[in-house]
């Protein structure tokens, strides 16, 4: 068996595709333009790449974006007083807060006073709250897109086992979340799991989100099984990123498989366009039923 | 082997005297009585009896207690309107929101509107958010009274595999996000899990809570398991509440296992009251280490 290849290049593409129709569509019956901030706090290289590249990928969907820069030995009030201004502006849908923020700042805290309205990143704690709680907010981006990878290849999640390893905030434990309000029954694994690949045998679903360079073998997977690999780690000696999962020896156990790149990662910034656009058409009070999914 | 009977209600009375003990020191020392505020709206005689059964509890400990009752046809403005005056009252170090509401009631959101510092029943929203990113806040009580119950008896709990059979808001998801804390490998059934047994048969920790009377058969059990039954089922015909699992079957294949009734229950008052206390001793800057566990 070779695994069918998941492509998050081009599922990418057709979700932007359809946020910048529907973009247009609430800019002309309301004459918003949904909008994104930026706060981009130090001097981390990765992090001032991300931030262009979600403004560029913002651009071409019809979203208005904006950084603000903020240096690294900055006190944590500048940080602050930014949140609260565009907690409080109205033209602002949309709020990112760049992670890592420079050490001397209490990141928890600072994500505590971001608006869960317009916490389209999904990681303030009341937004992990409420998903917790099975109530409407935004998800946390790349386990959100990863599961809209699963359904934009009808690969059916009710009912399987999915097996996360990995139990960050941001990734594991969200994407656990998610997979069981779409009944899953879930397993979470991490690195005090004595007995990795006994568990990991059973997934139907086998989400691979700890950043530690191909950990999950071949034979660490269910022939059949449908694994995502959410890592992106930089390993000496390779020229490309390399993924939490071994992928070739996974591509002839697995039935379906992301590649890394081009995998999980080009949906992380479709489902933040999509949470932008979607924080702006609420403000608006404007529906963008029945055309979008 | 007969598995040894993890005694809540000897458990609960234990801590219940630990905490009398300190609210008589964060008395002495401050001149605070923590004092518990419970909104009883509707009139759901179940609830009556748990709200009193809280407050004769709480005299117990040395911390007050006050209901506020409210008619079943009240309007939701007069649950928030009350919410709101605990919420700013300095006297008032806990609140409890005794669930049910009336069905006219939006519930979520009254619950969004509890403040985090006196959510001593850990269910509001930013409670699961704040414990979803590890970051200190109130836990729910009963799952928090499991795992005091494994602690105080000394079972390990990382590295272990616990299968969480269940998923509400207030039990299993809370209850599998401790567990996780406490760095167990950790499975979340529901009634969407098709393989039930081949799953609860691979948990050292199996925790019921489900609210299916005796659906846990002792061949669903791993010999030498730990489990705990927070199931607390009416059924006709039966003079006592039936738990979740089926007892006298898995009293043969378990290590230990908490009885129905006089097991996971009474963990939860107990958890409660620590809970208020030390809301109360927070607001009054009084640290209770170190005698308090």
């Amino acid at each position: 068996m070779t695994a069918i290849l998941l492509d998050g290049n081009a599922t990418s593409k057709a979700i932007r595709a359809e946020i910048a129709r529907d973009t247009a569509r609430l800019t002309a019956a309301t004459g918003v333009v949904p909008k994104l901030a930026a706060i981009l706090a130090g001097d981390d290289p990765a992090s001032a790449t991300y931030v262009q590249m979600k403004a560029r990928a913002s651009a071409k969907a019809g979203i208005e974006s904006v950084t603000y820069p903020i240096t690294n030995d900055a006190p944590e009030s500048e940080v602050r007083h930014r949140l609260a201004q565009l907690n409080a502006d109205p033209t602002v849908h949309g709020i990112l807060i760049q992670h890592p923020l420079p050490k001397h700042m209490d990141e928890p805290s600072i994500l505590s006073d971001l608006s869960a309205e317009k916490d389209v990143d999904g990681i303030a704690p009341i937004s992990l709250g409420r998903l917790v709680a099975g109530l409407d907010s935004f998800h946390s981006c790349t386990p959100e897109g990863m599961i809209e990878l699963l359904k934009r290849y009808n690969l059916p999640i009710a009912g399987k086992h999915a097996v996360v390893v990995g139990r960050s905030v941001i990734l594991g434990k969200p994407l656990a979340l998610l997979l069981l309000a779409e009944n899953a029954t879930v397993t979470i694994c991490h690195s005090r799991t004595p007995n990795l690949a006994e568990i990991t045998r059973q997934a139907d679903i086998l989400c691979a989100a700890v950043g530690r360079p191909e950990l999950i073998k071949g034979d660490m997977i269910k022939p059949g099984a449908v694994v995502l690999d959410a890592g992106y780690n930089k390993v000496e000696g390779r020229a490309k990123d390399v993924g939490d999962v071994e992928f070739e020896s996974a591509l002839q156990v697995a039935s379906a498989i992301t590649p890394v790149p081009g995998g999980v990662g080009p949906m992380t910034i479709a489902m933040l366009l999509r949470n932008t656009l979607t924080a702006a058409a609420r403000a608006a009070g404007f529906s963008l039923e029945p055309e979008t999914v």
